[in-house]
């Protein structure tokens, strides 16, 4: 393993919009009553202007403040790492590269978009941030930015995780946050993720000192991630590398894939591949068309891929991994074939993570374990042809609040292996 | 937060052997029937004879085996952090620096010996390692190292930490290693690290494949340990700064305030802190004097600073700091006068890690937080002189696995608060 660390003065200062570099205009998001396109206006109950102006922004690059570099600063630049472990385990001539997000605060990489949400509230005099988690990721990423900027920080989070994975409950409450189980209304229900962002737009269009705050998915969402995939190009470059032959990123809303992803959508011979479960498979099965973000209906509909928002994929444990949708941008892309998709069972999966975890001595989350069983088939292609093809993942986030996860794999008790 | 990253072509390629720089010799280990000083044959049956060596060399420094330092740049050479916001919370005029341990396959400092100790007893022909752990960092540790080297590692894990913290068991036998709960032949016994020593030697003297491996106390763990330290200088000039004025350190077995402290013992004007709990006080209000390592009395004496072989702590979350004894040559700092100890309840302990957590936005392991609450309070004492002191502590691992300890100091559950 090498790590190709950026210097802290080469900490990127501007987010890569990609909006801006599409070659139309997105289908715009309609709203959920009236079905016409949602103008400012309508979003901002729920966000600060400043974000709203980014989920439709035509500026290439959009400055990211000072105030939010120096949070990002505490864990960026992260590692880039090449998996040499890895590769010399698969006799892979391929050079295996990835991005190391784990390293934030909250494990991955959420907390590069929550900082910047936290920043954007307060600066409009938000002192109160409501949202939804389902494993909690999201939650404990809001948690920590919320903290930093002097804000209340409110979670509800699916009942089921709530009782039955507490550490990333413990770790909200750390951080200051209110974390409850939701359905708030329902105390024998145990929850989905559709029915906690109901709990949460609830609590925040009846509270004007409180917005909302979503952690994947959104225009703006995928903007702030993109700090990834500019950092990656610089390490790239200072391994001696040109661009890489195929970026694989997992995919469940879509923010991981496109903060490595979006800064390489311009460049020529850059295969970009989008990782899912075969259990949730939105971008492999599911279709393109407007629907609702949540299950009850109450978000605007977006053009995207979608298996339905009445869809309940089984209990997976790649949490993150299980929604119905996907970002617009990220769905554009694979329409436009300008992106691949593909979707592994976590049999498959977690075989990945395992070897990863020998090779390496890192344990990935779920999630991650995605992209990593996606780079490893890469690799594997890469030997049956002898080619000596560059290979750059998105380690996402550690699997160290996961462990039971492995312990079902390592115990057959997998329900989609 | 500034990091200061040393490039990987200048990892240490040999450890400090502070036992050759020592005024005098130490107190010879004495053999536990005859009481007669132990020469290498006593310990032949339990140990290669590299470490053995180790453990009485008068070499002021000892190659790092190339085999050994390819596995330690999977996470070697560990960042050194500025802790900036920390001080900026503090409103302290003290420079307060931390050599990041956590970021090791395990996530502490136990995997710098780990994998020596495994390369070792692998080139002797050793085909199976026997060893004990509490709550889990040095078993999850050595299943790594064994793993790398192709060895096969049995875990006999103190009972009640077997059942009570599942995740590092998990993490073990991802790994590959063997865990069983000790003491193995009374499952009514929550067990304790003396029986589960025990058991780890019992079954090491009966078989010609296997050795025993040991986390701390000894020599040879101590020297694998000053890697930190030796880097951490190296990085410390990087920054710009002179030797630290104070470094601090937990302390239970002794192998953590080593890592660090060693490397600076002969140079003048650097004080050394080692932080115990107020419930194991071994330093601040054990004896000097000779001593078995293990309940059952099958180990050597050693002369060291001791609360009785037969002392029990009551069970705090710090499960890496109850041991009743010390490392002999970190007893000897301390009896001589050149280095200090220090205890805090555990209620002291976990504020400073909360703050931390906040301030930082990394969440440091019960045993760490020690050495933070240490650090806090001598970046205080600056403020109160104004003194531009610069301190250096060893984040020795992270606490992604000990939310529980965390879940019950904000709940009021701590025994000794």
């Amino acid at each position: 393993m090498t790590r190709f660390h950026l210097p802290e003065s080469q900490l990127p200062t501007a987010w890569y919009n990609l909006l801006a570099h599409l070659d139309e205009p997105l289908d715009p998001p309609l709203h959920p009553a009236t079905r016409e396109p949602v103008g400012p206006d309508d979003l901002a109950p729920l966000f600060p202007m400043a974000l709203i102006q980014q989920e439709m922004s035509p500026e290439p690059w959009i400055d990211i403040p000072g105030e939010v570099l120096d949070i990002l600063k505490l864990w960026r630049p992260t590692p880039l790492v090449r998996a040499e472990r890895l590769e010399a385990a698969l006799g892979t001539p391929a050079r295996i590269y990835f991005k190391d997000e784990s390293v934030s605060p909250a494990g991955s990489h959420k907390p590069n978009t929550a900082v910047p949400q936290a920043f954007y509230n307060q600066q409009e005099g938000i002192t109160r941030l409501a949202t939804e988690t389902g494993a909690g990721q999201w939650g404990s990423s809001l948690s920590f930015a919320s903290a930093q900027f002097g804000l209340e920080c409110k979670v509800y989070m699916v009942r089921a995780s709530y009782e039955q994975k507490p550490y990333r409950k413990i770790m909200m409450q750390l951080w200051g946050a209110d974390v409850v189980p939701s359905p708030v209304d329902d105390e024998s229900s145990p929850g989905s993720l559709g029915a906690a962002i109901s709990d949460a737009v609830r609590d925040t269009v009846g509270r004007a000192d409180t917005h909302y705050a979503l952690g994947s998915v959104l225009n703006h969402v995928c903007l702030h991630q993109t700090i990834i995939g500019l950092e990656a190009k610089d390490q790239l470059a200072a391994a001696g590398e040109a661009n890489p032959d195929v970026i694989v990123a997992s995919c469940g809303g879509g923010s991981n894939f496109a903060g490595i992803a979006f800064p390489f959508v311009k460049d020529d011979g850059v295969r970009l591949v989008a990782v899912e479960p075969a259990s949730c498979p939105t971008l492999t099965e599911g279709r393109f068309e407007y629907d609702f973000g949540d299950v009850a209906g109450m978000t605007p509909l977006m053009a995207m891929y979608t298996l339905g928002h009445d869809f309940m994929p089984p209990s997976i444990h790649a949490g993150g991994l299980r929604y119905h949708g996907d970002s617009p941008i990220v769905s554009k892309l694979v329409r436009d074939g300008r992106a691949e998709a593909v979707a592994y069972p976590q049999g498959k999966v977690f075989e990945a993570a395992v070897q990863f975890a020998n090779a390496e001595g890192k344990i990935p989350a779920p999630e991650t374990a995605h992209a990593i069983r996606g780079a490893i088939d890469e690799a594997l292609a890469a030997k049956e042809t002898g080619e000596e093809k560059v290979i750059l993942f998105n380690y996402s986030g550690h699997g160290h609040l996961d462990l039971a996860a492995y312990d079902d794999f390592m115990n057959g008790r997998l329900v989609d292996a």
